[in-house]
């Protein structure tokens, strides 16, 4: 919002089918100006999904070269696909002091964490975890192995929830939304990050 | 907001004439469930003050008393008053599940963050230091001997800024207020705040 500040980069992560997705949009459509950085995959797109908005979608010889370049803040593989992020896009809009939001799987946002410790991680949490299980039948495209896959790994990464600065309960996607958005504030608010308001005294 | 967890603790402090007592009443007005610990002091009250919401107003061998039987969290003298906080107020509610907001002087603030470091600590701080000037002359409450104190005393406040974990900047009341708002909702977020949750799992 202000023009000296460098913007703030923050991680949302979570389970598949937990919602995230609709939590992100309700989120960017109360801060449209949020950059909301969009993964590079090289897994087939869902119906519905497009590129660019949802992923960008690569072929793997693509995304090779990405990794070969040194273009990915991180990349991860899960059920045979490429994951990553670009760096380049990221620095660019910080820079701007434009404030970034990450959609990142866990094991990518521990990468990233790693590199840039300051980084706020949220986690997005279902109700309960036989929500997550209905939510992710219901959504009706992918097969029981996948689903029971997805939910074996939702009770791995649930194990390491600590690692997370906040945690998201997704009971309604409007009360995890203004958790979001709130925090988002509140990051802005750190001293480290408003240490420039001081140097006009 | 929710029975089953603990309330949180949250401190803001601030240098005297920035404006905090306004932010303040902004924040209670939008957060009713909040429980706003009103400090015990030795001073006079202002003109327009009341006692048990500006301030507990006791005389000196009552806040004698109440350090000696144990009853203060901090307390600290400045300008020739007492200045304390009630552990025991605090900590029922606390128990009950409801947050509370801390207003106390810097001093105070350091020790109560000594005794319990997880508690998040804000600072006001006025748009410009010469901002800070007009409000404490606009108030028209002081000798210009206490307002040079006053200064002074800010001046020496600022320096130890980096200590405080957000910055809250008093341009408007209501920008300073939806920060304040936005810190205590991403507190509330905090996993260590949220692991109630994780037992239900």
């Amino acid at each position: 919002m202000n023009k000296n500040a460098r913007g703030s980069l923050a991680i949302i992560s979570g389970p598949s089918g937990v919602g995230k997705s609709t939590v992100i949009a309700e989120v960017l459509r109360r801060r449209p100006d949020l950059y909301f950085s969009v993964s590079f995959t090289t897994r087939t797109p869902r119906p519905g999904e497009v590129n660019g908005v949802n992923y960008h979608f690569v072929d793997v010889p693509e995304f090779e070269r990405m990794i070969r370049d040194g273009e990915l803040l991180e990349h991860a593989q899960y059920s045979g696909n490429y994951y990553g992020t670009s760096a380049k896009l990221i620095d660019e809009k910080l820079e701007q002091g434009i404030d970034v939001l990450l959609d990142i799987e866990v094991v990518g946002s521990k990468i990233v964490h790693d590199q840039r410790p300051d980084t706020p991680l949220m986690f997005v949490i279902p109700p309960s975890f036989e929500v997550l299980e209905q939510r992710l039948r219901g959504r009706n495209t992918d097969s029981e192995e996948v689903i029971q896959r997805r939910l074996s790994r939702a009770k791995e990464e649930l194990k390491e929830i600590y690692r997370y600065d906040y945690l998201i309960v997704n009971d309604t996607v409007e009360n995890a939304a203004e958790d979001v958005l709130a925090i988002l504030r509140a990051e802005g608010c750190r001293t480290a990050n408003r240490a420039y308001l001081l140097k006009e005294e």
